[in-house]
């Protein structure tokens, strides 16, 4: 089997393994006011400390949820009103065209109950988010942004985004920016004092880590109305028994991958580099989307002209072959990808897509199996598409 | 070490445990379409079969969260909003006064942001919500109910509500009746469907399930705004990726410990009865909290006249034995609890009970450990007291 979808989750790293499983043995609520208790505790603040360390963050600012769409729901709506409540101007709320639907379901939410005024900031054809179009809207919206969202990278077509460059306009205009890094971490340096962001979304499958763990970067003096209320955990914003087991794990994943990530880069890169000349010499007018230069380094993503993008997975699963025709989180909608359709494509072109992704157990044999069945998938789902017209 | 604290969270079933180990190689989200994704989704919706079966619910009535304090938010904010949605006259929340923070808290972010109006029904000495007073509040308020939530079984005292009569009233009035049970699963019988009740929230780690994740059971015909967007699974309302591992255990555990309850509610609530009888010839003045009959089987919760609950406890734990002054989710706060407050404890009463939760690996050695100790300590905790007052 070649796993090709590592953007959509990916194999726990043996370190994070290691943690989880060792931890699940010990009892003790981190809330307790016992010695188990206090253990937990300790084994929350370490992870806290670790995790912080490793994304140039301090441990206050770090808060425990469980998992990237709910880190973005917290961080859209929770800054969102706060930042109203402070001043009732403030009901702009500025994301980028191609945010993964955690944000822009949240942000059409806040139109929609909230009374909220969203604008999507426009993309080029590469995906990127030009500062000046960012520059444009906080101008033109004055005192009444809330808050601006623009993810560090796409997940599907990799696209990395100028976020220093973004944030700092932000900061310029006196708007917190939250930024979904969920698909950056461990893939391109992410630094959370350095880049300027208020607030980051981080989650544990996607580094290696467990899944139902993630975590909210989030500024010491960034106002944020908790989502859920309760025994008042991680600083009164997030409610909930605290994951000991989860979290500590998912600290170990952030710190192997942050310290691997030049490695991995290179590594993972030259891969997917390899990956996109092959696929192209099979398939001589496959499109590359997205950014050439800033780009994550396991994506290559594809539009195949003539085809259907779930025919060509279908095709490709039958022979072992693992990929996702956009994000996962919306597979089975049979919907064009609007991170394509805000790039200027077509609708045609945007149906016929393919996002392979690669991560840290992919190897060159994985490539020689998609490279090996693209051509004839092609043609099959080309002939399909030609008879389905007729 | 004497564990007396299973109502905060309670080691992990063996079982469990192997569910989730053998869960963690496997690599797939379970939204994504290819091989290994089915996988994951198969392995989810055998999950949810096995989950609904054991608790009398249908699998479609099953969504899996991060937790009880996202569902109990879910099921009382979501509810709020689309009943009010349907009928704007909706805006009376009715909660009984021994909700755990998780409502209560949810409930006064109602109150505070979306002019909800709470009304807390008053429970009576054990802290027993009576059926009249339910019928009577619906009556008072006629069409402006938004939803009833009352917890299965309090979290620090150990009563169990009669909510099978207090759901029929709701019901007869046309009102949603959510009942957060994370405390009553696998401790007494909880069947969804014979309840009557519209929600019920359930948690893995007090079921000796891992800790970040749980379950909000919602009928099909019971609408709900989401309070988390994105991706769109769980019916469309509980975005987030699915945590197939924490899942699969979930399901196991809630499986073997509605198996188990009927031997497990004669074992430990004989446990717990020999703990009640032999503290109180250690400790003659002191009383037991909570109903003598409706009880869950864990728990003993006492009031030490002229001592602090938190001393207490602190002499406890240097000694070994690690119990709690009430819930683990408000440990820390110095206020004494609103369910001791609410049953008509005075306030200094309120402050110097403790509770004793037994669970599945609980004996009567952990039993002899306390016995041994708590004479001295209520000695010394009341000696300290009196040098305070002096």
């Amino acid at each position: 089997m070649a796993y090709l979808d590592h953007a959509a989750t990916t194999p726990m790293l043996p370190e994070a393994v290691a943690a989880l499983t060792g931890a699940l043995g010990s009892v003790g609520n981190p809330s307790s006011l016992h010695a188990a208790g206090r253990r937990a505790r300790r084994a929350v603040e370490e992870a806290r400390e670790r995790l912080a360390a490793a994304l140039g963050a301090r441990p206050s600012e770090v808060l425990f949820t469980g998992g990237g769409t709910e880190s973005d729901n917290l961080a859209v709506k929770g800054i969102f009103w706060a930042r109203r409540d402070a001043d009732p101007r403030r009901t702009v709320v500025l994301a980028s065209a191609v945010e993964h639907h955690a944000v822009l379901d949240a942000v059409d939410w806040l139109r929609d109950r909230e009374g909220a005024t969203v604008e999507l900031l426009p993309v080029d054809a590469s995906g990127t988010v030009a500062p000046s179009t960012l520059a444009d809207a906080l101008e033109r919206h004055g005192d009444a942004v809330a808050l601006v969202t623009v993810m560090w990278a796409n997940n599907e077509v990799g696209t990395v985004q100028p976020i220093a460059e973004l944030a700092a306009i932000a900061r310029a205009a006196g708007v917190p920016f939250h930024s979904d890094a969920v698909q950056a971490v461990g893939q391109v340096p992410v630094d959370f004092t350095a880049s300027g962001v208020d607030a980051l979304t981080l989650t544990g499958h996607k580094v290696g880590g467990p899944l139902g763990v993630g975590a909210l970067l989030l500024g010491r003096d960034v106002p944020c109305v908790p989502l859920m209320h309760g025994g008042g955990q991680e600083r009164d914003v997030r409610s909930g028994t605290l994951d000991t087991p989860a979290i500590v794990a998912f600290a170990v994943a952030v710190e192997t991958v942050v310290k691997a990530q030049e490695s991995y880069a290179e590594r993972v890169s030259g891969l997917r580099d390899s990956l996109v000349s092959r696929l192209v010499a099979e398939v001589p007018d496959a499109v590359l989307n997205g950014s050439r230069c800033d780009r994550l380094p396991g994506n290559a993503h594809f539009s195949f002209p003539g085809c259907e993008g779930d025919a060509l997975l279908m095709l490709l699963d039958a022979r072992g072959i693992e990929c996702s025709t956009g994000s996962a989180c919306s597979a089975g909608v049979a919907q064009p990808s609007h991170v394509l359709v805000a790039m200027g494509s077509g609708i045609e072109r945007a149906r016929g897509s393919l996002r392979f992704s690669l991560g840290h157990t992919s190897t060159e044999a994985d490539v020689d199996a998609l490279v090996a069945e693209i051509a004839g998938v092609v043609e099959r789902a080309r002939r399909a598409g030609a008879v389905r017209k007729a």
